[in-house]
């Protein structure tokens, strides 16, 4: 049978559109902090929509789940297979193309296999900007960030991922292809369809194209680094920040001394400005005039009132990329201290800095020298709480320490990652019953036979 | 069955709870538009969600039907009965209050039947913006801006009512109440469930709470009327605008000459600039000073090179109300020059000068003597292609002609007001069979005995 659908597949797709050889298939096995390692049957690689809708038949005719991958860059397993050595990948990789860029109609069409950073570009040469940015822009495809609502440094201006996709082209569990890709700003003809594809990891269908929203791109930039007291003056830096600088505030991350400490000892990274307890790295973009002059303001002020201790704006851009590249280099720096156990977590922005201060005594209490390597996007309230273990220290109670403290705060144990395979069995202990079950309920209706992306999100076999 | 039914109800909210009096109930039984006359066996009013859960199984319990209903403010007929007798309207208006305003994280918790003034007031109080603006705010609940995903004349800057939605509490089919009114800026813990009942017009579940995203006030304001000589010379303008206001442009209204005659004609409304064959209303916010520099720039630019033919930007904010009287007055001016059809379509904003032109030839040649009363958000390529009858004419045949030319541009035939029990029919016509048959798969799964407002959106009994 198993060979029956790799021939099927390869009569469908051609010699460069299949791969089985176990040498060509490694990359495709494995996620790329290498956590959940796996096995395919094969890997399919079509090159068009109708492929991945013939594929998804004869895969379906031959009982093969599908594990739909586009860049391999996710953080939580979810575009992987498992080990059983009958599920097949589903490449999106080399559907690749921009299909138009509208720089009046604000908007970018492409293939889901397009890379972000392709996109990014195109977008910029017709004088517009595409604004999601992350770590993984080289690599990562426009259908993984929106099947995985992906999040990023801008996320407080312009909203997840979700917050920019216009239009989707999306193949369901028996082959139908629905075309949803409109290139329409407003649409309240019926459902709204397109969002059961937004964030679902590939478990209710195959995004297979996408039309997303550009914004105009800001002439005036403005980067600063600021050394703060605490996370609640950071806060208080945040609120004077929105009043004075309004929505043009694109990023807004906190980063603590101990990732500085991090950054200096293993990297020999240092901060332009004196050191404090915790820093600030803000971003602002406008199209107007004034953008400097109103950012400097604020950090007087801020300097004035003890809200900050000090800062920096950046004279040029080399100097904004030397201030981002500190932010930048704080997972090295944590990867180089040792092991230690990622969190990515969001509470409501009022209460991180409780968060902090309860998770920090969870951990002190519960995790005696571990330490705790706390940065993130603190516009949003998604705190990468990150604990480098101490030796023989048990990185799932520590696990268990953070989430409990993030749901005393009503939060998420999944802020922008989300759950793959990775955080499955917690996420039926953390979310109410009722969540779940209309969760199954969904997925039920949607893929019957639990043929997309089995054990992703949700438990396999339901 | 239906006395027992109202007794049961009676008895879970208490006298001031219920309304089955004829008189008592009328207001709750047509639309303010007056288009859909329906008759409800009662009018629930419960005062919690725990009372609409218990009114929900009641209802299930006995067969009835229910209605959820906020401000009545509809235009397509999806919050009133049928004529049965037989339906239940659950009205959500005495849960009407602000619950919390958090203007560093900048969010508004508050009940499904809180009018969107009161939680606009709530937000300017804390010096926040909740940026959803239309016309019928003094009225409008968020529970039904929130199920008719509401647009309004701010979405070219923050998006529909779907974009600022970070939270809802809603209760299911069943009676289940599902909590999902977190304060969350970034959630990927799963799928986003909230999702949908965001623009299904309360057809799979009801939303009874809402948590939404407030933005930064902005301090300045610019607002300007222009008169311009043809559609593209407007959407040469809007370029001009997103390239020198960047995305402080907060609304970008286009409206024809023929308006301005209706205006004049019927209110002795006159604009204070030349007259052109079309105008544009452009309004612009922002933090930063340099909003109304910046702006002037751009008009005497869009005056030098032709692009507009005469231009005033308001000098008070008193001037900027009469500006936007102009334009709020353009449905009045039309009803009283005679019966019309109304279409609230959009197409790809570049594509709105040659889908005017098309649609013009249209009703031109199929529809001699009828008048066009084209207006709308250009910004966002939501036009009101509103066609004023000549005697004799046929309503529905307008609408044919209007709506395939729409299809043409492949657009959509409700851009903003929804399908309600209005253009049920037409859905089913002009949507992909694919996409009707996943929306009927998301109705059975959610509401398979089609108890939860049926009739709407799609036909009755599936």
């Amino acid at each position: 049978m198993s060979a029956d659908l790799v021939s099927r597949l390869a009569a469908i797709l051609g010699p460069s559109g299949l791969l089985a050889d176990e040498a060509d298939m490694a990359s495709y096995a494995i996620d790329w902090r290498r956590l959940f390692p796996g096995r395919p049957l094969c890997v399919a690689r079509p090159a068009s929509t109708a492929e991945v809708s013939e594929v998804v038949k004869a895969c379906r005719a031959a009982g093969a789940a599908i594990v739909p991958q586009g860049g391999n860059t996710g953080l939580a397993g979810g575009a992987v297979p498992d080990a059983s050595g009958g599920q097949v990948v589903l490449s999106l990789t080399r559907m690749n193309k921009v299909r138009a860029v509208d720089p009046v109609g604000l908007t970018i069409s492409a293939d889901a296999g397009c890379i972000l950073k392709v996109a990014q570009d195109a977008a910029a040469e017709a004088g517009r900007l595409l604004p999601i940015s992350l770590a993984a822009e080289g690599s990562a495809t426009l259908g993984g960030v929106v099947s995985t609502n992906a999040g990023g440094v801008n996320v407080v201006r312009y909203g997840m991922a979700r917050a920019l996709v216009l239009g989707l082209e999306v193949v369901l569990a028996d082959g139908t292809i629905v075309d949803m890709a409109r290139q329409l700003r407003k649409d309240n003809a019926g459902y709204d369809l397109k969002q059961l594809f937004i964030g679902t990891e590939g478990t209710l269908g195959i995004v297979t194209g996408a039309v997303l929203r550009l914004v105009p791109r800001p002439r005036h930039t403005v980067t600063a680094l600021l050394s703060v007291p605490s996370p609640q003056a950071a806060l208080d830096l945040l609120a004077l920040a929105q009043e004075e600088l309004g929505d043009t505030l694109s990023a807004f991350e906190l980063m603590s001394g101990y990732s500085f400490d991090l950054l200096k000892r293993h990297l020999n990274l240092t901060p332009p400005i004196a050191s404090g307890d915790w820093f600030v790295l803000l971003e602002a973009g406008a199209s107007l005039s004034g953008l400097r002059e109103a950012a400097e303001a604020a950090l007087a002020a801020a300097l004035e009132n003890g809200t900050a201790l000090d800062g920096v704006i950046a004279e040029t851009g080399a100097q904004a990329t030397q201030l981002w590249a500190l932010r930048e280099h704080i997972t090295d720096g944590e990867a180089r201290e040792g092991k230690s156990m990622k969190h990515d977590v969001s509470v409501p922005i009022v209460d991180v800095p409780a968060f902090l201060e309860a998770a920090d005594i969870a951990i002190e209490n519960g995790a005696p020298g571990a330490k705790v390597n706390a940065f993130g996007h603190l516009g949003d309230g998604n705190i990468h709480y990150n604990v480098v273990l101490a030796p023989g220290q048990d990185g799932a109670a520590i696990n268990t320490l953070v989430h409990d403290v993030v749901a005393r705060f009503a939060g998420s144990i999944s802020a922008e990652h989300g759950i793959g395979q990775y955080r499955v069995d917690e996420l039926l202990l953390r979310r109410a019953p009722a969540e779940i079950a209309l969760a199954r309920t969904l997925k039920t209706a949607l893929d019957p036979d639990d043929f997309l992306n089995p054990g992703k999100v949700l438990p396999a076999g339901g």
